[in-house]
């Protein structure tokens, strides 16, 4: 299954419509030289081209498997992780001073792209041990620090996130695992966690897990959870690793598809572990590590979308059928042109969403700007949703291609659905991803969303000079967006929640419209006649999708659970 | 995992929505009267909830395996299939002369919907056998039927349709397969045939395939198919079974699901077969079985989206989770309110469609009525499509309800899933569906779709006076699909190709309003309220849909290959 990383469709976005160049301007990212960027892209688009795409079907004929308590991973993925490790790509992003690169969260999120792309399975493991690594960079302790950021950073180690409980899925107050103080500064941590993501391996010399748990003291929900770091071998303050801690994998799920990535019930029995930030704080540092592990989501997405969408196109440019003219193949039939033109149109708008969002996330990190903070947690969501949809979409789009090759596994275009299919769900499902855009994402009445429609119609109208047929529908989508916005954000929560889902898309299909207008505006040539493939025919999607929004709750919860069920 | 046949939303859509009474009022259905058609549906639910639903899932886990040339089938897949045929619902609408019981397809389609819902991998066989019968009944000799249909019908024997080689998909005319003349009125036919559902089984006395090939005296393309019999036992003229016909299963596909059902690669090696109708007119005769077969594929779309539904529906009202007010379940969270919402009328539009369909086949069957023929005709390609497309869609939302749950295999919802996913491929793609719609049948310059919307907007119309909040959206939707689709007859092949899925899509969603409004004008309650819910949130999809359409190909087709690829 060959992939090939689309480093051209990353430095156009860079370059022309994400505006990369003033993340590079800042003090703190002025590593991130034009030649840097070519550098890390040329890399990453190698290791992931060569050693992680042909790890793909591997990984999904052999998953992962529980022996004796061991976990066996899928063939070639220990030298897969080895690879990533050896690239520094694990902490690309991290603090120079544990060992990382100190880049952007922009490259960053190009890397994970690339990688997500070639083997989604086996770049979870790398998108967990960042998400780690960033919490313990904001919140643990010095010692905490200094034992495990460098083994985290170079690869010896691995780390998980452990919210989930049975009981306690999206809502997290739920959750009863419980951390008791020992005399030695350290707590035993006792509870059982499911959906725990690479909660084992065979090929790092630890795993450490962060686990959220209730103190003694704790008061219920959300307000009585701590951190903590519970490792499944000890190390000493240097890092010599001690005896095995009193937890372990009691079983590995049985999945869709991600089979290349062992997805673990973990028991922890009174396991040692050191608390993380704050006692009671544990949610706030778990929010730390979730927004940017939202958009490692999103990229994940948007990376399984471009592997589908190649490999359809590789189908459809090769496999000849009926009357077809020109190049004889089904790619000159019309309704193969639209699949073809909606997928790479739909990859395009989410990576662009994604790389704003990281550019923001990153902006944010180099000025401290409140106004860059509130651009990223408004995109957020926006990116997580739009960006595994999408990856969704097209996976399923990539089958259609196919016809009934598409079925078949052996093909590859089924896997892609397969696995990306979860990205829709963890990290927060895409409808509590709607819910965060129009409640907490507008606690501040729209006035993130607002200043961004503002730069929307800003562009547009500028735009219109050149490029009236793409900039005027473009303009008119973002004040259809502004009017909804105006009135979503006077309603009260339920009627914001029941159109949130529309309303996140709608606000994504603006965004694309944005994006596609500025590369129509950049390229003369195959860029602008995507952007007006999407502006014309995608972008109308809004306005059925505003509708429903502005129907607000009553006629939704008047139809009954009775009325479901009769 | 349970299953119970909406036998209320069955009668309810015959008594209310689509006047089956007309079909029970002609001769030829006479015996379709009310207490018949309580019977019908009571015994095939019991069927389908107690026998066929515990199936699903063994299906799945077991596939059917080749075994050293031999077809094992799923555990429990023969007894199924048994009761199946024992209830006598094979042929249900087949000729009483040959053992059928003559029943309108309507009611046929409501017992396959069932019997889809709750075992699709082992229902297919039935369908393929309805095919077979159907195409037997037309086009077969005599001496041909009086052998082959009543141990089709009785289920002793089963049948295939063979039109799929590697290199001809949905081109059906670039087939190679071979029949030559023997001297005593046979043909020996050969060749290699893909995709060949229920290929062979360990539980029928003999496999009847009906295959497509090329005589001797053939011309290129699809003027030069003729359709044989070629039976994997060869029977005597009185149907007793003599030896083993020269035909093999060379292997079965590994496909992302519907693992119950053996899909082979089939080959034949003057194999000894019997023509079916006149010489190269194959697909004269596969198309008549094929556009029923494609309510057949509708059905099984409709019937996965009402398991998926009902799956979703037992979780979301069992799982507690967060300050849900009410019963404390998820479902009383708005968004999840909204998933279960929209599925329930998804499913509810797309059966009113497909059974919309089988009344026009039924009326044309009863009275020869051409207006009839033409309804059924524009009815079928939507109904197989839209059907489908909502299959995939509210199994897709079935996953989501479950969170992370719906990625566990145990779960089920992910089977609903990888099962209906090839209903929206097989018997002619969906695209396929659509450029039959704007192609051949708008060869009438749209008549019979204008007729159609003639009657959508007098009902909208009549409905004014008693709903006018439901009826003039149904009624603005019915006439911006008239402008459009006045457009549409006017422009060339490719224009109409380039939005024909859109086109289509939008169609359905003006039907889906108009079969809702008639809902909502009998039942002032819990049908109404969904019935609003569906013309206030979904319908609106149809305006971007059908701007979409009304771009034609031009900014499409500009898109070129090489765009694609840079």
């Amino acid at each position: 299954m060959p992939y090939s990383s689309p480093i051209s469709d990353f430095r156009f976005l860079l370059d022309h419509v994400v505006d990369f160049d003033q993340v590079a301007a800042t003090d703190r990212f002025s590593d991130a030289t034009p030649d840097m960027c070519v550098a890390i892209l040329t890399e990453a688009a190698k290791l992931s081209d060569e050693v992680l795409a042909p790890l793909q079907r591997p990984g999904d004929e052999h998953p992962a498997v529980l022996e004796n308590g061991i976990v066996r991973t899928s063939p070639g993925f220990a030298e897969g992780f080895k690879a990533i490790a050896e690239g520094g790509w694990i902490g690309i992003s991290a603090s120079p001073e544990n060992g990382g690169m100190g880049l952007p969260l922009t490259l960053a999120t190009t890397v994970n792209d690339m990688m997500a792309g070639a083997c989604l399975s086996l770049q979870l493991n790398p998108l967990m041990c960042q998400g780690q690594i960033e919490a313990l960079e904001h919140h643990a302790s010095d010692a905490l620090k200094e034992i495990y950021l460098p083994k985290l950073i170079s690869g010896e180690w691995t780390g998980t996130m452990n919210l989930t409980e049975p009981q306690a899925g999206s809502d997290v107050g739920a959750l009863r695992s419980k951390a008791e103080p020992n005399n030695d500064g350290s707590y035993a941590v006792s509870g059982q966690k499911i959906y725990i993501s690479w909660g084992d391996n065979d090929f790092a010399e630890n795993v450490c897990h962060l686990v959220l748990a209730r103190l003694p003291d704790a008061v219920d929900g959300v307000k009585g959870i701590s951190l903590f770091m519970v490792p499944k071998f000890i190390p000493d303050e240097d890092g010599n690793l001690g005896e095995r801690n009193s937890l372990r994998v009691v079983s590995l799920e049985h999945k869709m598809g991600l089979h290349g990535s062992p997805t673990a019930v973990m028991e922890y029995s009174n396991a040692k572990g050191w608390l993380v930030g704050e006692p009671h704080a544990g949610l706030a540092a778990m929010f730390t590590m979730m927004n940017n592990a939202r958009l490692g989501v999103a990229t994940q997405g948007i990376g399984v979308a471009e592997a589908a969408y190649q490999h359809a196109l590789t189908y459809a440019t090769d496999r000849k059928q009926g009357k077809a003219k020109g190049t004889g193949t089904i790619a000159e039939h019309a309704d193969v042109r639209r699949m073809l033109a909606s997928m790479k149109a739909d990859v395009f708008a989410a990576r662009a969403i994604s790389l704003a969002n990281a550019v923001a996330i990153d902006m944010a990190t180099a000025t401290g700007d409140d106004a860059w903070d509130a651009r990223a947690a408004l995109l957020t969501p926006i990116s997580k949703a739009f960006g595994t949809d999408i990856g969704v979409e097209v996976a399923a789009t990539g089958i259609q291609t196919h016809g009934g090759m598409g079925f078949i596994e052996e093909t590859g275009a089924a896997q892609y659905a397969r696995d990306v299919r979860v990205t829709t769900i963890y990290e927060g499902t895409n409808g509590i991803q709607a819910m965060d855009l129009v409640a907490r994402k507008m606690m501040d009445n729209g006035d993130a969303a607002f200043a961004l429609l503002d730069e929307i119609e800003a562009a547009a109208e500028a735009g219109k000079a050149t490029l009236p047929d793409l900039a005027e529908p473009v303009w008119l989508a973002a004040e259809t967006l502004r009017e909804t916005t105006e009135w979503l954000v006077s309603q009260d929560l339920n009627d914001r929640f029941a159109g949130a889902v529309p309303y996140l898309r709608a606000f994504a299909r603006v965004l694309g419209g944005h994006y596609h207008l500025a590369a129509a505006l950049s390229d003369d040539g195959a860029r602008k006649r995507l952007a007006t493939f999407y502006i014309k025919r995608t972008l109308p999607e809004h306005i059925g999708l505003l509708a429903h929004v502005r129907e607000g709750a009553d006629d939704l919860m008047a139809v009954t659970i009775d009325d479901l069920a009769s």
